[in-house]
């Protein structure tokens, strides 16, 4: 019997990566820029001409393909719709790349995606009750309980970077809402969580060259761990106020998914654990009701979307139609 | 073929009410006083005392019986623990009632019985994405997502009376954690809550008889909605925060649970739906990123708990081995 031939696609707002798995192991893998104007083909044609290009001779003993996109997602019929994280909006992929190949192409949330690799290659192995978070451009989950994927009348069971973390908050999110987990941490979002900080200790603001920045509206998220890291006194202010949200957020995700492993990916926090993962341990323990599950940053690094697509893949373990 | 019999029991923290069905159709009920002291087989006792005298001439006949019950709960042995609504602490209900009974005896959280209640003869018969929120002495769910009931890691992936609803409140839940929704809504918390915000708000609560009771700590949640409809300025202080705290706590649920149908029951919530139902209603569309899903008091009224026992005796729709 020949090898096993996977191709597993990882659609992000920033880049698409394709990798191409001989027996669920990557051999080979490509990345370019997600094409962010024309029509509703426009992706699928980019990451077609990629595989044409870069992975033609594996195509004929391809047996599957998984997709782990950006969302909103109708996970039916496999379509990006109103993304707010790319100007083309809505897009399709699974039925041209299967009209394409020939083969299924599974497509989901890019999160759940996380959490499904997880179960099949990663620390959730043998394990029923499992939450992926990624903490990135937005706050995102993926959610396993009882063993089986969530997913909802829409196949959105997992929004859990809109949980609301502070009520009466005039911090405002990317949806449009207040006073979301995603309003706080979500990278998108944390200039103008440090702006309005930088608008309410104007003191501490001005004696810092990333509170000025913050006021003049041109920081980077970034630029906020490393002054923290070094000591700056309002970028510890802006640090502090991430760290207390994202706690409420996994103190929430626990209560509600009662999990045994919460798995961390997502570059904002993956670049950022010396200042995020220790006190977010610690402070969930004092809001929960249930057992305390285990916190771990994800093993994949990067990689856990195309993880959670190969995964999906090979095991299928979502049944959409 | 003769009549199809079940009993329904529901648990409550002070009452405890015994149903007979006979084809699903309750035909006769009793109530009595959960015992508040005793060993671990108090309760079970007093159950059995009354089928004994109430229901004696049914138990041959007797398919199954589904029991409603205040938690936290070990559903894998239908054992109460360390519940904090009752003294006797923890207390076993399955074993001794089926080594009674010689018939199944089927264990559930009192909330996870109130969606299944709706999932099998209420307003949600036929969905597959159902929440039944419970806003009583505390607040409490129960859910189906994909058609199933969510268990989680110890069976309780429905805590949503503990999402965190302010991460830097100052109102303090029973569970001993800060800023959770049941700190808010929960009828043990409300006099709390109130208390707080009359020590916020002195010049309004010193102008209030409530107000006064509430610093005097001597409030029960009832006088707050009876002054709130009777024009109160403080009691509306209070509901508003309430109303404020219960729509974070829904927009959450929406969010990560992805619902088709909110059901919502429990006394707080059904004596006081004029105040509490259509703010909740119009203040969540503002905070979801998942489709609005209908929300809707439940049809039970207090009877969410019984049914829902009667059709886990009669459907057993949860594997819990």
């Amino acid at each position: 019997m020949g090898r096993r031939i996977h191709l597993a696609v990882d659609v992000g707002a920033t880049w698409t990566r394709i990798a191409l798995a001989e027996n669920e192991v990557f051999t080979k893998r490509i990345a370019f820029r997600t094409p962010r104007e024309g029509g509703r083909l426009s992706v699928a044609e980019e990451i077609i001409s990629f595989m044409e290009r870069e992975f033609k001779t594996y195509l004929p003993a391809l047996e599957s393909v998984g997709v782990g996109t950006i969302g909103p997602l109708d996970v039916k019929r496999g379509i990006v719709m109103n993304t707010p994280n790319l100007p083309v909006g809505s897009f399709e992929l699974r039925r041209p790349l299967e009209e394409y190949l020939g083969k299924p192409v599974y497509v989901i949330n890019d999160a759940v995606a996380g959490v499904i690799a997880e179960k099949y290659y990663g620390d959730g192995r043998g394990l029923e009750n499992i939450v992926y978070v990624t903490i990135s451009t937005g706050v995102g989950g993926g959610v396993i309980v009882d063993g089986r994927v969530l997913l909802g009348k829409d196949g959105n069971a997992h929004e859990i970077g809109h949980i609301v973390v502070k009520y009466d908050s005039e911090v405002k999110c990317g949806c449009g809402g207040y006073g979301h987990w995603e309003a706080y941490a979500g990278g998108a979002n944390i200039p103008r969580l440090a702006r309005y900080i930088a608008e309410k200790n104007t003191s501490a603001a001005l004696n810092s060259n990333v509170g000025r920045r913050a006021l003049e509206g041109v920081l980077e998220p970034r630029e906020i761990f490393e002054a923290a890291r070094a000591g700056d006194l309002f970028s510890r202010l802006v640090v502090d106020e991430i760290v207390k949200a994202s706690v409420a957020g996994f103190a929430s995700v626990i209560n509600v998914y009662d999990p045994e492993l919460i798995s961390i990916g997502g570059s904002v926090f993956l670049n950022n654990t010396d200042l995020l993962y220790e006190p977010i341990v610690k402070g969930v323990g004092k809001s929960i009701v249930n057992r305390q599950p285990t916190i771990k940053p994800t093993l994949f690094k990067e990689d856990a979307v195309l993880y959670g697509a190969l995964a999906l893949a090979v095991y299928k373990p979502v049944v959409i139609d």
